[in-house]
């Protein structure tokens, strides 16, 4: 592959059944979808089998594209301490692919993924798949039921170039009262 | 180092704080403490730092003692949904490291790690130091405060051996309706 990007992003949603990925590549600030696809864990009866087919495949992926920056879809909540250990795994399998590599990461709690891409906290799995269509120009058929996995993941990629996108604002005082505690001399 | 050990057992205890290794060597059937550490996390402020310092130091210890089989201490229950994800990345990125050199993984809960060295599953740390430094004959200053965290990591590699030094039952049927049905030839 030719590495003609400005920025490469990987967009990983690690979980204990289905990994999906996307992969995003930056030109001339226009983000485009260069890969997605999901990886079936299911199949995989041993748990240290699935861990090693995440690691495995995670590390291939940064291989292949040399992603710049890793997005993570992170969960903070979930139903109970046993899943969320099996989810920690999970995530800290997939991470040290990119650790490995120095790929830097930065997590998105899922609520905040569908809100860069749709403007809804809580819109839905199909809903987020429409926009990132419409925003990546993605032909119907590449992103279809087999792949709606790779959605989260695709989701975590541009909203984390979004984010980098976003002017970041000179912090200023952040209330009148900080603000004289600084400046006691432009009291009057 | 010279690899005159009949198996060399990793013995990992992954917490988010600190963590604690220890390598056991086997020779004639007898086990042998050859190293044992700790590793400390917590000046460590950004939790990808840490996360990578765990991956890269259990790396190396793979590939400096090469060992055979790796046992870590891993709790099943915690205190809430935010810790044992965190709990969960630690204990990923360290099975990332033995995974990717193709190192067996067998867990041990920390009752079970206490039984199998003291004989009491509710064994406190300095009890199972003491019974380690018995059983390893290892010497009063090299299993100081120092590297009392270690002690789990070793009493899990430890644990282990027992584990694997035990003879396995060949398995026959569990119940007469079992037999019956697997030798109907046998029905009187």
């Amino acid at each position: 592959m030719t590495k003609d990007w400005d920025k490469i992003i990987i967009g990983i949603d690690p979980g204990t059944n289905v990994m999906g990925y996307g992969i995003l590549g930056i030109k001339r600030g226009k983000p485009q979808c260069i890969a997605l696809g999901v990886i079936k864990l299911n199949r995989l009866e041993d748990h240290y089998m699935r861990l090693r087919r995440i690691y495995d495949r995670v590390r291939a992926l940064v291989e292949q594209y040399l992603p710049d920056e890793m997005a993570i879809e992170a969960p903070f909540f979930g139903k109970n301490v046993q899943s969320m250990l099996k989810l920690g795994r999970a995530q800290g399998v997939a991470m040290a692919a990119a650790l490995s590599r120095e790929v830097p990461i930065t997590e998105y709690e899922p609520r905040k993924i569908k809100m860069a891409i749709t403007g809804n906290g809580a819109a839905s799995k199909e809903q987020v798949r429409e926009m990132l269509r419409r925003i990546l120009s993605i032909p119907h058929e590449r992103l279809d039921e087999e792949v709606l996995d790779a959605t989260d993941a695709l989701g975590a990629a541009l909203c984390h170039f979004y984010e980098s996108q976003r002017p970041t604002l000179p912090k200023g005082p952040k209330s009148w009262k900080e603000f004289i505690a600084k400046n006691p001399d432009r009291l009057a």
